[in-house]
């Protein structure tokens, strides 16, 4: 006999009076006078069983000593129900059970295998071939497996091949730190393990593959932030003979097709910010355009002139936040204690209210006379109940201070809705960012990246001015993708190495080979990497990566299901030809 | 201007007088009285470029200076060609070119780019990014491509997720040599890499994912022999409440789409023999049922009393080869010297001939007379013209040398056709093997791999005897496939481990969180992984992976176009925690 004729998900009115089998887990057994209710669960859904007392007593007695997450098998009859669950698929059927077997018996499962669980995120992880029995967890999983698919047919239409790049690889120096593998039949030499197929890609354009993408992990030894993990997925594309607007038009394509067969929304175009309109209007390359604050600058005129704080500040920068001129002094005072955290470093917030009556009251009522706030007022297009918060100060960390408090607010106010979607290119980004520590110019997206052209005269006399054909595409305040065009002339390239401080020794020994091939033929090209985790998650409404992938690893990079990473055996160093050494402190 | 309007596989005659512009490598040029043709080729084909002394002899000129696989970029109009190329998709057309310009300039590359190139095969690995310009493999290349996309689909569409398992995961000793990554932030600890996600599906099935796939890189530090590769892509797939039949139907369901949608044939199941049956017909558990040449035991009868090579031996087999009595002598004594190579390492080949006028005649007429050797034809089912070859020996090392010759006939006689395909279903292997070295028994599948239930009597008292619920799909005489129903009963999985020689704590040790998932409640289960790159290779037509793995590793387990593996730097190997010892000789 086949373990099912169904599954849980399955069954409706229609089946009425059909005898089947199902399989599955016992999610919850209720007794109800002389009659026992099992749900019975499998990934598709759950169906009720239904014991009787009068029907077969022994049955009943056998089904109400199982227990929960025990795997069972049962025959029965379909039947309606006489009181309909509307929320469940099932819910207008029952099932008659004549014969009931136990597959597998189930220990107490560790925490509650419901929607909402009682489990720690540490037991979770432990347990997570249980906490993935949760409907949340497996929806997330099934959402991941359907964004998968659509994108790769997607893609696959518009000619695009996936081509799998190699795992084992050549460490870099460059960029963030590799994971690398010894190799035994290589004495003392190590492969690396990807951080992106970026090379391979490019090394595949000048290969004529034309279109290429690959749904592919990548790895990076980092020390872990929140929701960082050692090893991530990225939807990795690249053509051959485009330019940025090929690209842009190809890729924004993609994510109103994935919007449209994913989550049902359907929106027409992604619009567009340069890089420097971003970190002027939203204070953040990564804006998150659902909600409005818009930054608004206080020009001289509007800082008055007995204002310290404002006349002597780099930068005076604010926002309005609608219809919160009521919010209380408490309220403020927790904006103020917000901006004031060593995270975020400001000294003061300065608040101004356009009041039911339009006339203002602010934070600064002795430097500025209603006049001069009634001028501020027209500068952030304020109308009676809206309030402005200003923050003055460094322009790059007031920005940034900004961008953390007008996001905070947007949380706050549920301005961020999870089931809206606001999809934005970020443009022209700087090619260059001048990095203190070692004083040298790094490549703010990777050594590979061209320059825009009408910029390249000024890579020698002002580097900082020069935009790079590069771009972000940005999803409700994150960054899922960016990419470039590349440099495919072997000039231009040099030029750059030079002036990101690379000898030519340097950059044969790390780039040789991408070098090299560069010198046979080279079409143009660029393209594009998505943060497939991030994606996911977003789309799942989530902000959190973690629960969107199957096998999480912790803060520490730790898998605590399998207590992976784990010594080796003695033998298997000496194979391997390392040893270990003790770290100094 | 875009880079083109077209691609160079796109126009035809429905096209002409089109003004179009293409972009892409110069494959080769042709001089003739006052014109010159310029073939362009990219991903999609290539198009006759025409230059015309009398049109414009400067362009002319400059076209007559572009070297091969110089990239460019040509405006032209589409015109018929007089004299048409039947075997290009764009043969009726050529492009009169009025604007040529040149986006990248070439090096002469080391060797030609054409479908026979005189390369040799490391000079082609080196630079492979230029032999992925050949048109084979390219379109070795593609077909990976459409073969996953494929699967991926139908798999799918029959409720199959695709779940990323993670590959920084924990080394275990058993089995083949696991490549190890050295944890930074645990210092002296080491993650593996996955040779299989063998456990990692289990889970998903105890966490109730029903139906997984992955087409998943797996990693094994092996010797490496000339056919396999340290990392290779496996179609892994697993399912829920099931039983082997399931799996059999699920996948011979994909095998039949597959070989329809990537070769347009049709076939209408996939037959199915048992091991032992494999065996003693092929002498092989993956034979290639192509042809036919199944093997025929001599009986005691016909083994006559006086030839002590047939008398003494424990297995006296042959095979009919059809129409091939006309062998000559020296191409007997080929076939002689064939099986008496030291890597098969028999003593001797029997041959008998059924002559056209119906007598025989043999390589041993001293010990059989023709009524001998008649009923040696009648065994056979030779009819006139036919040859039978016989060994004579230990059985196992018999029926290997007999399985190699078949296999080299069926070479030399060219009944492996590449363009056919014969999958097979082997079925009922042994659960256990007897390892001479440890003098223990060892999982032939793997240790979660379930016995037939109608043969677990026999697990104690004669293990040799057990079959396993266990099946490998063969293709065209290679496995493409292997699978098993799993054990999911904690007792019986304890059993195992014990006859397997592990002791209570070995096992806890190296799967104690797969017995400790075991005992919450996991359903009976199963599943198949297929080696993805044979796969692909066989439906190219070829035997060889290599060209269907776009960056592929050399014997040695090197990639010899980016140079890797390579040294670490002091400081990686500090931050590691790990030292380089040498080797002792």
């Amino acid at each position: 006999m086949a373990f099912r004729t169904h599954h849980c998900g399955q069954l409706t009115l229609s089946d009425s009076q059909k005898n089947v089998t199902l399989s599955g887990w016992v999610q919850r057994i209720r007794e109800l006078g002389g009659m026992l209710f099992v749900d019975l669960r499998d990934r598709y859904g759950i169906t009720q069983l239904t014991f009787n007392e009068e029907w077969d007593a022994p049955l009943l007695q056998e089904a109400s000593r199982l227990g929960r997450e025990t795997v069972i098998q049962i025959e029965g009859l379909v039947i309606e129900r006489s009181s309909k669950n509307a929320h469940l698929a099932t819910g207008e059927i029952e099932i008659k059970v004549h014969n009931l077997k136990v597959l597998n018996r189930a220990k107490l499962p560790p925490f509650t295998i419901e929607d909402e669980t009682d489990g720690g995120d540490e037991l979770r992880m432990q347990y997570r071939y249980l906490d993935i029995r949760r409907r949340p967890v497996r929806e997330n999983l099934l959402l991941r497996h359907q964004l998968g698919l659509t994108v790769r047919i997607y893609l696959s239409k518009l000619g695009f091949a996936e081509i799998e790049t190699p795992f084992l690889i050549k460490s870099t120096p460059e960029g963030a730190r590799d994971f690398v593998v010894p190799s035994r039949m290589n004495s003392g030499q190590f492969y690396a393990l990807p951080q992106s197929p970026q090379t391979f890609k490019q090394l595949l354009m000048v290969g004529g593959m034309d279109r290429y993408f690959q749904i592919v992990k990548c790895f990076r030894d980092e020390d872990l932030r929140a929701d960082r993990q050692p090893e991530f997925t990225q939807i990795d594309c690249e053509m051959a003979f485009v330019e940025q607007e090929d690209i842009l038009k190809t890729f924004e394509g993609m994510l109103i097709h994935v919007l449209k067969e994913i989550k049902g929304i359907e929106i027409t175009s992604v619009p567009r910010m340069t890089y420097n309109e971003a970190m002027r209007t939203y204070g953040n390359d990564k804006p998150d355009i659902r909600f409005d604050m818009k930054f608004v600058e206080l020009d001289e005129k509007l800082r008055g002139t007995d204002f310290k704080v404002f006349t002597d500040a780099e930068l005076v920068v604010g926002i309005r936040v609608d219809g919160k001129a009521d919010f209380s002094r408490k309220e403020l005072d927790a904006l103020t204690d917000y901006i004031k955290r060593p995270q975020i470093g400001m000294t003061g917030l300065i608040w101004a209210k356009h009041q039911d009556d339009n006339t203002f009251t602010s934070s600064v009522n002795k430097f500025f006379d209603s006049n001069a706030l009634a001028a501020w007022g027209d500068s952030f297009k304020t109308k009676a109940g809206d309030l402005i918060l200003i923050l003055a100060g460094n322009a790059n960390k007031t920005r940034k201070a900004l961008s953390e408090l007008r996001m905070h607010l947007g949380n706050q106010l549920g301005l961020r809705k999870p089931d809206e979607f606001a999809p934005l290119w970020v443009l022209d980004f700087p090619l260059l960012e001048w990095d203190e520590e070692s004083k040298r110019w790094h490549a703010m997206h990777h050594p590979f990246t061209a320059p825009k052209p009408e910029d390249l005269h000024l890579l020698e006399t002002e580097p900082a001015a020069v935009r790079a054909n590069a771009y972000d595409i940005v999803l409700n305040g994150h960054e899922i993708g960016g990419g470039s065009i590349r440099i495919h002339d072997k000039g231009l390239q040099k030029k750059m190495f030079t002036l990101l401080g690379f000898s030519d020794e340097e950059a044969k020994k790390q780039f040789g080979f991408l070098m090299d091939a560069f010198e046979y033929g080279a079409p143009p090209h660029g393209g594009i990497a998505f943060g497939f985790d991030r994606l996911t998650a977003l789309l799942g409404g989530q902000e959190s990566i973690r629960d969107f992938i199957a096998f999480p690893k912790n803060n520490s990079g730790r898998d605590v299901m399998i207590d992976a990473p784990a010594s080796l055996n003695e033998d298997q160093l000496k194979e391997l030809s390392i040893g270990l050494i003790q770290a100094k402190d």
